[in-house]
């Protein structure tokens, strides 16, 4: 008798030792591994052997699943093999689908659990030591994603731009000129901005900068997805903002 | 030659299998570990048995130490003892002054790491599976505080009521009336809240409701602080909302 069973487990941001203890545990105990490409590759370690491993990571320009496809690959496995662990990057609700995932193998009477990761909204700038609350600085953070069913960006980010909350943004890297439009139209060019690229990981990249610079300043550090836009005060916090605002104060002055 | 070293850890929302493999490890080589009330004591049992623990935790009613307090004994402790982990409730950036703490050890020229961990404001309601994002009801989430300097009501919440983001609010249980009076001023009487006590443990509670019956509800239910509150569409995915409004709906019919 097979136990079919489904486990989102959120991968953490990058870093392998991010995962949870929880997390690790079910992929010891998983039948199945289905992975996306923001999942640290070295988790996979942590199933057995035997397990099927099958990545169905979704990346610009590579093959990779249909939301449907994984969706029907899940209850599929789940029916044939027993324990699923669909391994999701960052956290599994934080933009990840992982609900519809959810549902889709409830309505074929398939057992299902949860388990939360660290989201890169708050590992990624944790990490750095840059805080997405200050008790003076900051007190609340929001977290949007640029991209939007329709392409278009979303009307809360205007709402957000009006808030004194750490402005969090994952996959707006092609809405980025936009977003800073949005801020700069309610006076807030001097705002500080960072983007990390693939943070938490060996290959991370980062750029500092304001909502009146961080167009440009992305362009020369080639900074690009997966990142994560960090807008707000705290950002100010992290020494490499004061250093990059030193060069551009003495740039300025040559000119 | 001690060798001082703070490290912040995340130690998650209750679960203690909920911190990641990074807090347990630097837990391991802890010299001193300094931890908060809402931190799984259990998690003290990774650190060696020679280790110092002090609870520094905050909770009504008993003796908590003051942040200048525990500023003091974090650089005390490193200086003295050498590794200092301070393990500190969900992730060490919400909330928790936790820049502070890195800010005071650095002014004594101690190193500084940070480890990120699950925060309650998306790991509660996840394991609960209501998601904090879903492509076609939340399209964002903002994570606010009830408690602030001067005891009022962050002006943030009246923004973030006109938003159609997912609302996490934490340590706001003392401001639910006031809370609610702000969504029901913009005709938002009718959306789902949900209140989780102690969420992840073994004590969990919760309660759902709209706008308009939560504050009853939540007495009813004798549900009250450590709670996180979820304003937003996305509490209604879980089956025990549908329960509750049902209930609501055949009360009514009957009077």
């Amino acid at each position: 008798m097979i136990q079919s069973k489904l486990t989102l487990v959120g991968a953490g941001p990058g870093d392998a030792e991010l995962i949870t203890l929880k997390g690790i545990k079910a992929l010891k105990s998983a039948d199945v591994v289905l992975y996306d490409a923001l999942a640290n590759d070295s988790l996979l370690e942590y199933a057995p052997e035997k397990a099927v491993k099958v990545n169905v990571g979704k990346r610009k320009g590579k093959h990779s699943c249909k939301q449907e496809e994984i969706n029907q690959l899940i209850v599929g496995y789940a029916l044939q093999y027993g324990h699923v662990v669909r391994l999701k990057g960052g956290d599994p609700f934080v933009f990840g689908r992982g609900f519809e995932e959810i549902e889709w193998a409830k309505s074929y009477g398939i057992a299902t659990d949860v388990i939360p990761g660290v989201s890169s909204a708050i590992g990624v700038p944790g990490m750095l030591q840059i805080p997405v609350t200050h008790r003076e600085i900051a007190r609340s953070f929001w977290v949007l994603t640029g991209h939007t069913l329709d392409g278009k960006l979303p009307n809360d980010i205007k709402i957000a731009a009006q808030s004194s909350a750490t402005i969090v943004i994952l996959m707006g890297m092609s809405k980025l000129d936009e977003i800073c439009g949005i801020f700069a139209s309610l006076n807030k060019e001097n705002l500080p901005v960072a983007i990390i690229q693939e943070g938490t990981t060996d290959k991370q990249k980062m750029v500092f900068g304001t909502i009146s610079t961080i167009v440009s300043q992305t362009q020369i550090a080639n900074v690009s997805n997966p990142a994560i836009i960090i807008i707000g005060e705290v950002v100010s916090l992290h020494p490499e903002y004061l250093q990059t605002w030193m060069t551009e104060l003495q740039l300025s002055a040559y000119q």
